[in-house]
């Protein structure tokens, strides 16, 4: 029996990067990458999958349904796909103890798994850049990760108009749900229930509230504060007032306000004590960066975790940080027209398409040039097929968006090649010898005139 | 009862990336990239975890007990950590069946798992870049693939003293594994047996080596053959002479030999018979990097395997490719004195750090100083320490390896700022409005400074 053939597909909710597709993450990559480094954070990475009980032991054993996890065959030690970096950040930094440096300004941009049904914007693996800043225990410290991800969202073309840093404080959102009538003992319930207000059923919602001391009341009052946003640019105080909480519930965004404004953050972010991040670690600041329509899952995610290294078997170290994935802002680029691969905006384009007349000189030729351009640090290409013809090699270069076009023909005979210029169509005689030298000064040029056109 | 402190760690033979080993990976990388794309090559990426049954189809069920599989709790489907990316790469070219465009020519830089014992030079986790051309049948195509990794290798500063690029090809193999006494239809165990050859007790390889008709002096003279190697500037057919070989056996060798010449490349490689490549799916070339003193495991492998991509469900395409990954490469780098991750060569090094007196004036204008370098795309740090003292934070500068600090104390009466270089010890007095393009013409300078000191 023959066997037929077999087409084989990516597991459900995980992603085939074609060139196209990778030129997107990688946009987003070099944008997170610069962003941390400008910002003095260094790279880090961990292990894509750890031992199981580093994720049971913050969240419970309620997380394992959520996880990859597997023994190895015949071992007897639980792991699980990563669902999350934190818990390897935490590990690595208590692992160093006392040594380790403070402040320490890490970033990572590990894979993530979760095992849940995929969904728009939520698959089974993704890519987070994580930024992590330990040691510090000011606003000065909140406010500069939120600048390193608003300085990435910037990079990327994105601004006030399109994302919106929507910020709180677990002291103030407990001085709201106290007031809501939450008692103090079941504040971090309440924070996890605030979290999924908008995933559960209604009834659900005010069953679950009631059992925590939020009463109907209470639950319409918080409702309307959480709905009710305030841009950054007014003064948190303004909150306290116009919901009539204790000023003192705010003085932490007061604080977190001045070192926005520093840092030239307060025009895209909002005041939003809806916001409370559902993770039990956070302690201080809580923020989330969404699309300002609200049409998508948040952008990002951070805030002020102060107990998390000491969790981790390390010392008590105030951090705070961020993660963002690739999967919804990916989506929100695109709808704001902000990814143009298919120019080759986002390709990396050759700056050289070598092409030969075919004559046996030209065809000596052909591959010792292409690789001393390459060994010059230049994206060289040609073509692969036989029976070659200048034409068709142009318009081959044409359709790789190479810039010039170095012809290899008659002109060999004084020494010279003819260089074209694929954008401009100019052709140009250059001296075999100096034909480095002259494409790096152009490409030079040419990487400056797309700067200027950019701004 | 009090919880005593977990003190968590990474699972056996996965690695935690602190920045200084981050800051290696990246090095790495950055030639990987350079390399791929300087040829042409465009970057894929798949999920890290596949279909059990896409690995176990090319290689047989007995791989599963080297692979970390698993199901999702309560599904039904297996699936494993991929443990090489070829698979992938097949699954995708075959998935857009005649619409690829040929050739086509993909790079990829994935984490691969395997569920062995950790030894050195091989690890439960590892990056491997992979670079694959698919479409072009000849000799060029394989000499263009040892060109990319010769290229990424050089990059890295190791020369024709440092790594050998050993070549054969299955055709030669076969034609000399015949002349030792090994049937037609026995090849494909032959060359399996060979590639085990020095992992496998002496006893052991003769029994083995019998069974597909090796006599005791068909072992003797494949052992013979494969231990001499000869440089690649000389012509194949001398192999043959010596080793009385048909001189059709080695043809394929003489075409890609002229391949190798024009590409500058016969000083890396070695003619090498003794190369066979245990995996099933090579076709042609074969070929392994090794260190010049063979102290380590193969740095990289690759070859043709023109049947690949049929075999995963799409039309028949010639192929040839390579694997290289990180965990051998940085072993050899370290032991050439290749890596100088401690004098902050291969860690981003701050451009800028920015220095307080203390002052009011000062203090206003340090963040919004410091983000304004930034959102200029320069790397900037500064103290996080209250009661800065300008001496303690130019000592911090210098502990960062800062290129240039920049002081704002009295001088900001006069609308300046001081600015310090910190290798040359100089401080210049800048006009505040020029900073960003003083600093950026400076930079630019020691940029090509560095350059000239690396020739």
């Amino acid at each position: 029996m023959a066997a037929s053939k077999h087409v084989f597909q990516a597991p459900k909710g995980m992603r085939d990067f074609f060139p196209e597709d990778m030129a997107v993450r990688q946009h987003l990559e070099r944008a997170w990458r610069s962003a941390s480094i400008r910002h003095g954070f260094e790279e880090i990475g961990g292990p894509t999958f750890e031992h199981l009980d580093l994720f049971t032991i913050k969240s419970g054993e309620g997380i394992v349904s959520e996880l990859f996890s597997f023994q190895r065959s015949g071992g007897d030690t639980d792991y699980a796909l990563r669902p999350e970096f934190t818990p390897t950040l935490a590990r690595m930094a208590a692992s160093k103890g006392r040594s380790l440096p403070l402040p320490t300004k890490w970033f990572a941009i590990p894979d993530l798994f979760r095992a849940e049904r995929p969904q728009r914007g939520r698959l089974r693996e993704h890519r987070q850049w994580n930024v992590d800043l330990l040691g510090a225990p000011g606003p000065d410290a909140d406010a500069e990760v939120i600048a390193v991800a608003v300085t990435a969202l910037r990079g990327l073309g994105l601004g006030p108009a399109d994302i919106r840093v929507r910020i709180s404080h677990r002291g103030a959102a407990a001085g709201l749900l106290a007031a809501c009538g939450v008692p103090g003992d079941r504040m971090a319930e309440a924070f996890s229930l605030v979290d999924r207000r908008e995933k559960v059923p209604t009834e659900v919602f005010a069953t679950q509230a009631a059992a925590i001391g939020l009463d109907e009341a209470g639950v319409a009052r918080l409702d309307k504060i959480a709905a009710s946003r305030l841009p950054a640019t007014t003064q948190p105080t303004t909150i306290a007032e116009k919901h009539d909480l204790p000023v003192d519930a705010v003085s932490e965004l007061t604080s977190l306000s001045v070192e926005l404004d520093k840092r030239g953050l307060l025009p895209f972010c909002d005041w939003d004590l809806g916001i409370v991040r559902g993770l039990a670690y956070y302690t201080g600041t809580v923020w989330e960066i969404h699309d300002a329509a609200g049409t998508f899952r948040a952008v990002a995610g951070g805030g002020r975790y102060d107990e998390l290294v000491g969790l981790f078997g390390g010392p008590t170290i105030p951090a705070c940080g961020f993660g963002m994935g690739d999967v919804v802002l990916a989506l929100l680029l695109e709808d704001r027209g902000l990814l143009d691969a298919d120019h080759g905006v986002l390709s990396p384009r050759p700056d050289v398409f070598v092409v030969s007349s075919g004559d046996d000189q030209a065809e000596g030729l052909f591959i010792p040039l292409a690789t001393s351009l390459r060994d010059a640090g230049l994206h060289v290409r040609h073509t692969f097929k036989a029976g070659r013809n200048i034409g068709k090699q142009l318009k081959e270069a044409s359709g790789h968006l190479a810039k010039f076009a170095v012809i290899l023909g008659d002109e060999l005979d004084s020494g010279h090649m003819v260089v074209k210029d694929m954008t401009a169509g100019e052709q140009f005689k250059v001296p075999a010898g100096d034909l480095a030298a002259w494409l790096q000064r152009r490409l030079a040029g040419y990487a400056a005139d797309k700067r200027s056109c950019e701004h």
